[in-house]
């Protein structure tokens, strides 16, 4: 199989980093520091579940421009009245918040990126603010060769500006860049716009029991288990 | 000396990388190839020189946003006739151009980022366009963690907006930030957005005849001869 795929960008989370375990583990710090008994990983999803309700505030206009550190925090708020969670202080809540720039990368995705890298230019493409993927990239040592976020344009995916905005900044035609992505919905935002997908299913993403659909679209140009048979498929 | 900066954002082009020798290293082999008899870094001042009016016409808006590698092409355009070299094919013209793409690093630039790296974010904040930053990164091994380009809000620096959006992408204050440059108006430039000035003398950015003014002003917080002189002083 031939390609002229040039770049790659990657959606990040849950496709290149593991938020619920990083949750998990460091939720577990938090209930022997505080004797509290909580499921940090029914945390992790709830967390993660009013990610995509705030952004839509942010897209339909309710809610100004926010960087999603500041989504998250809001978000974190009710999580923790939800959990009941209480007595943290503002330094803690913000260390709690910061997770999310400490995310660990699947296991695959630093040797994988690393090889692909060799081979095609490689960019984040993601809703998370510039610091928050710059740290977590310095953090996780994930080997980015540009930073591309929703924060430079001020609107989230999926909106068709934030790929444009990817294949314009690389110079490139839309059918040299591949979108990687765990997430049926942003490859066909992609491809919409004339980029090609590459879907990397992630099992686990929302935990051992919360499988997601797995099931690849015909038209994804490829479909990987992990970034290592991405980097196979892709000749890297 | 304490410093609270947390991020060096720098000047590229003369400041980190060395056009002046990179161009005549690769202009004479168009020498060789052609059988010219051109002085080449007469050609990267000639080409050089004309980068900041070509940049203050789109500033002006006699031309609309441009790209820095299409500014590169039409200057060349006028270096080519300039220099009487003649008879270059289309793909010739464009592989010259993208010599900006292939500059090398001052000898010092490599290993003094790598040291700047453990401590600080380091960020180019360069008038060139996202992937020609991106390009020479790869290619000559400089090891940012993000690139900033004026390309991103279509605006050349020293408009202040530029070094405004480095600040608030870093989600720092401004006064946490640092730009490293071999050139005083685009420190001034900073300074006036609330930036701390890193002054690095780059005799050679001319060749050895045109020295250019090496003197530093007294509200530069940090001068140095290279980069590693810079980590020392920062305490990388």
């Amino acid at each position: 199989m031939e390609y002229k795929i040039k770049a790659l960008v990657f959606d990040v989370f849950g496709t290149v980093v593991d938020y619920y375990t990083t949750i998990i583990s460091e939720g577990e710090q938090w209930n022997q520091q505080k004797g509290w008994q909580v499921d940090w990983g029914a945390v992790a999803n709830a967390w993660r579940g009013r990610y995509r309700p705030f952004m839509d505030r942010v897209m339909r206009g309710e809610l100004p421009w926010t960087k999603l550190d500041a989504l998250h925090r809001m978000a974190l708020e009710e999580v923790l009245n939800e959990f009941q969670m209480t007595g943290l202080t503002e330094e803690e809540k913000e260390h709690l918040n910061r997770v999310w720039h400490r995310l660990r990368p699947w296991p695959d995705a630093v040797a994988g990126l690393t090889r692909l890298r060799q081979r095609f230019t490689l960019a984040t493409l993601s809703n998370g603010n510039v610091s928050l993927l710059v740290d977590m990239a310095k953090y996780s040592g994930l080997p980015w060769d540009c930073i591309f976020s929703a924060e430079l344009l001020k609107v989230y995916k999926p909106d068709p500006r934030t790929y444009q905005m990817a294949v314009e900044l690389l110079s490139l035609q839309a059918h040299e860049v591949m979108l990687v992505a765990a997430h049926q919905a942003d490859l066909r935002a992609a491809q919409a716009q004339g980029l090609r997908a590459g879907f990397v299913r992630r099992p686990l993403e929302f935990g051992p029991h919360n499988i997601p659909d797995l099931t690849a679209d015909s038209t994804f140009a490829v479909v990987a288990d992990d970034f290592n048979e991405l980097a196979d498929k892709l000749g890297a």
